[in-house]
């Protein structure tokens, strides 16, 4: 099968991989049909995280089930899926408290690789959704982007507590932040303040329910923030870049006593313990439990209730991933989704 | 007036000091009934924090009022009344949402001085709560208790999530983390682990609701918690020391998705952003919203349904205080009553 394997920083190919087969007998081979390119994707391609010789890429997909394992009892071949970036059993105690990413089974799909014309899915149970049945086709950037960037966006609302009566703050307007914009309003938030210079993503960020666009980064946009809500913070804040100047900004924009969702996966950040405490702020966040959320997301999706597949603004056939790494190395593109 | 001034580190004397009165039309005066030295007092004994010349002392108070300003409404002359360590409006939107701590207009008890005859209570109307009358003798230590310890222990429980059906864990077996177990036991946990290699206070851990004691700390520590625990870790842990050692022995010792109070106050804790990420615990605390509690433990205490003043294990008069603090700096006294 065809899959995309990078090479090193910058060099990424699509060439010819070993099949996905169907290895524990909780697993499930899907055919995929779509899949995207995360901002994450984005540190071994810029050399900040280390690769560990030629690496098969990619954790989000949406699919068909083509081939299922022995044990395998709540999805069978032919459905239409959705899953995660983290595979899970969906019944430890962990999974049961709606903490999926943190399965005590978990599976990092990463290590699968689904940028691919097709992915062995671990725990197959546990970790697929099946979609009512197969989606218009215009419904399939929307279902691929609650497999990572609007799970996580959403989790990061949750996290701060986003809902009637709140103003939440996001930091960062790349797919996850404007997901949690989506998800914010979703939620039900009065306020929705976004920390953005880009006229395209303030756009979509509008679109998506921003009420406020703040140009301003770290104390300063945090001052803002605070300006903007009689001088207290945001009952909420959204972090989904992952650098220590972002995670002050957000901790800084939030009200003793309120609610820090944080996603960006975090880079160099160390956190000085004694500024944190005079803060007061629930800190809570790590990889998204997205999970949790897909069976809700997906009904959303399906009744047209919310587009989150607008974060895609470039949609490539899987032969040219490299020239879609390249646009969102360079910020031409925010997403990449990449056609099967 | 008499009054502790702490002149340099080690240098703790009682004397003369300008008597408490009346400054701004919210102002309360007391008259001091038993004070205590704090944990936190012990930071600039033992040099670690700095001194800006000689310094009143003293954050814990219970007292009868003297003296209201003009503009006092909710206590009057002759009520006995407990505080907080945080003198706090109780009208701003941090304290309506119950983080009295951070109020906007907050005054931080330890610039008054309580260790002395008598104080002035900036904010009476949102500070202070009056007790059901005067408290028998017997009741004292408890009411002062609720003043910081027992309701720093008590948010760090709820910070935690103590409820029925949950395993907590404490980490510090000081006053504050035995009156964190004593909290996660009224809170209904079901189960309460407590760090501590003190056999005193592993008693008195154990009286107050203790189901197990580790002495192992760090990792190792840690580790015990998930043995205990199917490997899954607590649902949540109190934090009540402070250092980074054992911050991250809470945080390891919580499960995937659980909670972690902290109210230990940090000293040179750098808390490494992506390792916190993949824990995917909540974080939160800070300076204590006793506030918040008061009159609800004043009523546990009336009703002798709690009895947190036995983390008192030596009793001085005023006019001794310094023995007091050497007593606590050298391990001998857990906390120190000082009778006036």
């Amino acid at each position: 099968m065809r899959g995309v394997v990078m090479y090193a920083p910058g060099d990424v190919r699509v060439e010819e991989r070993e099949d996905a087969k169907i290895v524990e007998p909780t697993d499930a081979v899907i055919r995929v049909t779509a899949a995207c390119i995360c901002g994450s994707d984005l540190w071994p391609y810029r050399g900040i995280e280390k690769l560990n010789g030629p690496t098969p890429m990619g954790h989000e997909y949406i699919g068909v089930v083509d081939e299922v394992g022995d044990e395998v009892q709540n999805v069978k071949v032919g459905d239409y899926v959705v899953g995660s970036f983290v595979a899970s059993d969906n019944t430890c105690e962990i999974c049961l408290a709606g903490y999926q990413s943190r399965c005590i089974h978990n599976v990092m799909m990463g290590s699968v690789g689904t940028q691919a014309e097709h992915a062995r899915i671990p725990l197959a149970d546990g970790t697929l959704v099946p979609t009512p049945g197969e989606p218009d086709k215009d419904l399939v950037p929307s279902l691929l982007a609650a497999s990572d960037v609007l799970g996580t966006g959403w989790f990061a609302a949750v996290a701060a507590e986003a809902g009637p009566g709140k103003t939440i703050a996001v930091v960062g307007d790349g797919a996850v932040g404007l997901s949690a914009v989506l998800a914010a309003k979703q939620l039900g938030a009065e306020r929705i303040i976004v920390f953005s210079r880009h006229p395209e993503r303030q756009a979509l960020a509008r679109e998506f329910g921003a009420t406020d666009v703040i140009e301003e980064r770290g104390d300063v946009g945090a001052a803002k923030v605070k300006e903007l809500t009689g001088g207290y913070g945001a009952h909420g804040v959204v972090e989904a870049v992952g650098t220590e100047e972002s995670m002050w900004q957000a901790i800084r924009s939030a009200r003793a006593g309120g609610y820090v969702g944080y996603v960006g996966v975090t880079h160099g950040v160390q956190l000085d313990g004694l500024k944190l405490f005079f803060t007061g702020v629930h800190l809570h966040g790590g990889p998204a439990p997205v999970r949790r959320f897909l069976p809700e997301l997906i009904q959303l999706i399906w009744d047209r209730a919310i587009d989150p597949g607008k974060v895609f603004d470039l949609t490539l056939p899987l032969d040219e991933a490299a020239e879609g790494y390249k646009a969102m190395d360079e910020r031409r593109a925010t997403k990449v989704l990449l056609t099967l």
